[in-house]
């Protein structure tokens, strides 16, 4: 899909908010309609125009750019409030639109204070939802490595390596690969930290007899994956092996059931009800998952209740965790796109427990 | 200095504002301030106690580890305006101050309409400002990583590598060497992109008779180095060894005028008279530096007009710049000290123009 496109996707939101010009400022919304990833910068959307507005770090490659925006030079003479008041008045906006959920409070009380016209707050989280054919390119070759990465470092892993070393091959193997960089803090958690479901790697070393969590990611072309794979060193005791399997066959089911027009709280009952019957329901403590794309975590959420319904071209995960306070954890994720027939893994490595 | 020294920093706000409490939100306070370097989670410091208060993920660390706060377990039932509240109540509470740089709107929103109590808006970015002696020692060490580093890449940059080749072999560097990750997107500029201020690495290769600008930084047991250095590869036009000498001599009489009692606008014009006179004020277009140390970024800024007067124990970048667009840029970045005596450059690789 084109920016033109996706611009109208924005300026859909206009009669539902009745408003004349949506701000945007959040990076990946900027990086989504105008190509700008950075914290810096802002898009402002309205019924006449569409302006990239930036200081001078950037504005040389957005005027150099033939692209469909005014760019906007940003200074601190010519600040963001001036440039938006002469906005207001050329095209006689009288509410805009801003996303509450990024922009600080102290941000938008200058903005409250300078700009001369009114302002709401507005959740532009669903533009994105629904992936075209480029970002999912993007998101299958982010997955793919970091499914090789996965490959790699199961041959890495040996008895008395720390989880940092662990951690700095998985980094530097996807870098190698292309891989921009490793899209969130790589978690490896082995032995008792495995019930730490977000335990970054740290100084602990691996020792045979444990499991070893590793949850890790890749930015692609601004685009992320999200994989999580639980093996073995050794001979581990039973309850873990019995966990691993419940968490697996949660996910299995939880996958075939991921299909158009399903909600995403029934999706998650899904898993949730197998983890629980299997006597794990108060150990299973987070959302089954979460949308993926730009963002490493975006909406919808895979969570109890969640009335949003799977469409055809989201991708989220599915990530069931079993976590035992003081023995161990388990957890296995996969990225699914939704297709008409169903859920597609996007992430393949192996879901059966590996021992190394 | 030992957290509750530091907790008290906090409460010296009390007066200043006028009230009984201060929320803190932001990772970097909340780890400056009682260990937990994490985007969920609050601190609650009130006149009688303190609270860290945070989800199930956290909640075994934060409880088995023994310290000064009260640990308060977060979830959907027991969620943060229940406990506030209930904190409201408990101890009488009529005001709550709260990072509103940090807090979006929207999450303001919900505490406006769901807190009991009076909320206001405050700046606690001066509690970092002067570090103390365990602070100085984990950036010592992450500039002595990011020194060690310039020196392995200068001899890895040959004709014909990419600019994305020379971040990889950065960052495995980092990690192998202990740094926890780079402190922000490492910057490689060369050629023309090198006009870029923050040109992200990209696959540009490198060629001949380029000047080629890395700026990166290392994060070592959550502190940052920020170190920015140019070099030649092969011969270059005389137009940029001009600029370079520039550069590198304004950061130098910067340095040199790095002392206690000076204000940092004073500082900033140091730098920016050299070049002005030079004839180039106009490429350099931001701030001579920035305080560093938990963020790379923090404050306060070395910035044109600054009244804040420098003080022994804060850590500062100086980091004059010349970016001439269509042609080339050149960046020298030092971390500072400053001590009784002036300023103490913490990175001490080579200032003067290595040509490979």
């Amino acid at each position: 899909m084109d920016l033109k496109s996706r611009i109208e996707r924005v300026r859909n939101q206009f009669i539902v908010h009745d408003t004349e010009a949506i701000l945007i400022s959040s990076p990946s919304n900027k990086f989504y309609l105008g190509n700008l990833y950075s914290s810096s910068g802002y898009i402002l959307i309205t019924r006449r125009s569409q302006y990239l507005i930036v200081d001078f770090r950037y504005y040389e490659e957005v005027k150099n750019e033939s692209c469909i925006f005014e760019p906007v030079l940003m200074s601190k003479e010519n600040n963001i409030y001036k440039i938006i008041n002469l906005i207001i008045l050329k095209e006689g906006i009288k509410r805009i639109g801003f996303e509450g959920q990024e922009i600080s409070y102290d941000l938008y009380s200058e903005f409250s204070k300078l700009l001369k016209c009114e302002l709401f707050s507005l959740d532009l989280s669903k533009i994105r939802m629904i992936k075209d054919a480029d970002e999912i390119e993007n998101i299958k070759a982010a997955c793919k490595i970091a499914d090789d990465a996965f490959n790699h470092i199961v041959g890495f892993i040996k008895d008395g390596i720390s989880e940092r070393e662990v951690e700095n091959e998985l980094v530097r193997y996807i870098k190698q690969r292309g891989g921009e960089k490793e899209s969130f803090d790589t978690i490896v958690a082995s032995g008792i930290r495995g019930a730490l479901p977000h335990g970054k790697a740290s100084e602990k070393t691996i020792k045979s007899g444990e499991l070893i969590t590793m949850d890790f990611g890749v930015r692609y072309k601004n685009y992320c994956s999200d994989i999580t794979r639980t093996v073995a060193l050794g001979t581990c005791q039973e309850l873990l092996i019995n966990i691993y399997n419940l968490v697996n066959f949660a996910g299995k089911e939880a996958i075939k059931g991921a299909k158009p027009g399903v909600t995403l709280g029934y999706l998650d009952s899904t898993a949730r009800e197998i983890i629980e019957k299997g006597g794990y329901g108060k150990y299973f403590g987070h959302n089954l998952g979460h949308g993926l794309g730009i963002q490493v975590h975006e909406y919808p959420a895979v969570a109890p209740n969640s009335d949003e319904v799977l469409i055809e071209g989201m991708v989220i995960t599915i990530e069931p965790g079993i976590y035992l306070p003081g023995v161990g954890g388990v957890r296995i994720e996969e990225d699914i796109l939704i297709t008409k027939g169903g859920g597609v893994s996007l992430t393949n490595s192996s879901r059966e427990l590996i021992t190394l």
